[in-house]
């Protein structure tokens, strides 16, 4: 049965049993016998403030020995089913935020967990290998059963990190030494004046080069990866940073088939300034990095017209271009690769992936990418199998319920309600973004964090992004019904 | 019963099964029940070349997909047992590397094994949170069980990360932070000024400000934590970097009690370069970073009196002292953190660790080394809860059989016979270090690379460091029976 169909039956189901006991816990089988979320609430439940009394006393403890400035919301992740966030206190949110974008496939997915019980999870865990220099022997079945087989397309070869920060940044090294490597000609040795200028922090073995990035863009926060991020000050303030070039980026307007003109020309305005600072920076890039939909700057969309004049212009200049699919990645934009929207020409020659996959790292099919020497592009751990593992899981459980298919149908359903609020409360829902990318949807709100909060209140947790931005990130199980009660919430908080 | 007495018994029971069955593995048990490594080898047992056939066929296909010029040797995890790593061709070696010194209690550890099997741990596998912005309501009895515990002395609170590389960048993150803050005067708000220059990667918003190193050093490879890495060329080569400065770490002279009005007034010179550089580079330094024994850059050590001079320098000029513990935390030089080996007269203001721990981040006890300011200290992840679990357990068999004790005192037994063999084959064993320092123990070798290969052949892994140094970085399991075979093994070796 599909998932659709089946989660249909499901949310019928749920809806009579609410009917006759609202509060219970419930479990639902599929025809297919498989049950999706044993005890996924119907609706969410509020039952004190948040943070509540128990929540409360957490954080206090908490933050003698623990920073939690950072604090939205204290969570009992063993209580969370599916779409929905537990807390302490016995409240039950439905998630549409999901850890900033990074639960795939639901809170204690039967299937995830059936595979943490594995004698291949449970080995990687206790042994934890030096990834690069004493590779398990089956190394190669787990990625091919999982990061290989959704590997965007042209892209057959991988490494993997920890984290998307690293990701992006073993990226841009990888962009360096290729971009050096052409420079100095195939086969040629470093020469004695970079080896003694690299220990040395200068060039020409630590070269003036850079990566070339967009304004608002967000790629880590590690040294490397803020200084391409440019998403917020308080994300920058206080961290030195490389002289590298940012260049802007489109900001269009919406409703899009409105304004074809304005933003076809304002796209053109972006790419004739990339081009200019990669004929004319100071520090020449190696490298363009760009996400499909910049998310912590605010929901920024651009058009698969500007992303193919990128990777025009970087053919043209010979630059490398990476694609930075942290955040967009698996599944969530409707296409299992965000740039899957673009029909490029060529496929990136990088895109990074971390988040939703749990596992992280960067995809490329150029073997020159990979240094001539060892322990150039390398760390101790360099990944993590047992996070490999999961993703296979997560992988499989994507393909059998086909969850990129039914997340492109449910965006859909989401961008049609939030069109009709847009209309109904003129004002209060702004440049409405994200037709046909999937639930990557996101909106301006001139009460930004007012909303939030009260939507906390009414049992919904989302996100902000930029400055007034309120940004859809639900899992790649978010259905139908679930954005019913995702919808009817918003519309009574607009409505106050 | 203690350790070591068990693993005495269990060498003597391995010994006389050895005699009547010696490829057969065996399971010994202590008189508490307690089985020590089940099936771990009485002996090394080598039946083909490394890489084997099947190793070399995995290599053959995995190189396709996957960068293989780092591969040392392929392991297979599952039948790796306690000191002995094992490979796909039926090849068993004892292990004094230690997949780069991060495998703290022996592969397939069966409490270890144990703890995967824990609802805590399959929870936090599958239910992964953004740690910072949704923590887990038992966050703090989770740190308070395991990482706090081991806390150094003084240092009570604490940062998660994923990796070593991240947590030196987290600590360099917090030192720029709190000193532009100390700048700045409490309580003062950011200037327009500082905002807008933030945002395009120049001062003051991204100040001029460095964190000084040392040569020889290592702290990772991303690129904040690249700039203070000056171990090899090969390590930052291509890779621009930050203009930080570099001050020299002692070069002390062999035996050190032979060498000790030299060695005070080397460890003076650099004490003094160490206070010009702070005073006079370019880039002011916020802190100053430091190993304990310079790992990577060739197991250089330098004596407490070096340290002290640190703390009192980094004091006297209003900088921070951030001791990176990445390779030398967790028992391995026979206290449980290196630094405790120093009697500093107070504690370093950040402690970095990963590798042993299984987890990472930095202790730290000042709350100023908090911003005041959500989401500057951040990222998505921010560690990972199930790896905290892991650190419980493996501090838990560390306490229960006072592992960091016996490590000293099998160190102190590698060295003696390590000093042997250096009266024995003067010209072969050079420069013996690591007296006192539990099982971080290196010496130099004229024709290291080659002695590392045949080693392999004999049936013991190990790892170098610089450029002709031997390092030992054994787990904490590591008993006298497994030095007698590595002893024996280096005789041999040396001798042909």
């Amino acid at each position: 049965m599909a998932y659709s169909t089946c989660m249909r039956r499901v949310s019928q189901t749920l809806r009579r049993r609410q009917h006759l006991c609202p509060s219970s816990f419930n479990t639902v089988r599929c025809a297919s016998g498989a049950a999706f979320f044993p005890g996924e609430p119907a609706a969410p439940s509020v039952k004190t403030a948040i943070p509540g009394p128990e929540s409360q006393r957490v954080l206090k403890e908490l933050s003698e020995v623990y920073d939690t400035h950072n604090v939205n919301m204290v969570a009992d992740y063993k209580k969370s089913v599916g779409n929905y966030i537990a807390d302490p206190d016995g409240n039950v949110l439905l998630d549409v935020f999901a850890q900033i974008a990074s639960i795939p496939v639901g809170y204690n997915n039967p299937r995830l967990l059936e595979a943490s019980k594995s004698s291949d999870v449970q080995s990687a865990f206790i042994n934890r290998p030096a990834l690069a220099s004493f590779p398990q022997h089956d190394w190669l079945p787990i990625l091919k059963d999982g990061l290989l087989a959704a590997a965007p397309k042209g892209l057959d070869k991988i490494y993997t990190s920890m984290t998307g920060s690293d990701a992006n940044e073993m990226a841009y090294k990888a962009a360096f030494m290729w971009k050096r490597q052409q420079q100095r000609g195939a086969g040629t040795d470093f020469t004695a004046d970079e080896m003694t200028s690299s220990m040395e922090n200068r060039g020409p073995g630590a070269p003036n080069m850079s990566i070339l990035s967009f304004k608002k863009g967000f790629h880590g926060r590690l040294f490397g990866s803020l200084s391409t991020t440019r998403s917020k000050t308080i994300h920058k303030l206080d961290i030195p940073a490389f002289d590298w070039p940012a260049a802007p980026f489109p900001e269009l307007k919406y409703p899009l088939e409105d304004n074809a003109k304005h933003n076809r020309e304002e796209e053109d305005r972006c790419l004739r300034a990339t081009e200019d600072l990669i004929l004319n920076h100071r520090s020449p890039p190696a490298a363009v990095v760009v996400e499909p939909i910049q998310s912590e700057g605010g929901d920024n969309h651009a058009t698969p017209y500007f992303f193919r004049g990128l990777r025009a212009l970087t053919q043209k200049h010979g630059l490398l271009l990476i694609v930075d699919e942290v955040q967009t990645g698996v599944g969530a934009s409707g296409r299992f690769w965000a740039h899957d929207h673009w029909d490029l020409p060529s496929p990136p020659d990088m895109v990074t992936f971390s988040k939703k996959a749990q596992a992280a790292g960067f995809f490329y099919a150029d073997p020159a990418l990979r240094p001539a020497q060892p322990y150039r592009q390398f760390n101790t751990w360099m990944g993590d199998p047992m996070r490999a593992l999961l993703f296979s899981a997560i992988y499989k459980e994507i393909k059998t319920h086909d969850l990129v298919k039914s997340t492109a149908a449910v965006g859909d359903y989401v961008y049609a309600g939030l069109s009709r609020l847009q209309d109904k409360y003129p004002g209060q829902v702004l440049n409405l973004r994200g037709k046909n990318t999937g639930t990557m949807i996101a909106f301006d709100s001139p009460r930004r964090d007012e909303l939030l909060k009260k939507a906390k209140k009414e049992g919904v947790n989302m996100g902000g992004s930029g400055v007034n931005a309120v940004r859809l990130r639900p899992m790649l199980v978010f259905q139908q019904h679930h954005a019913d009660i995702f919808l009817k919430t918003m519309d009574r908080l607009l409505r106050e």
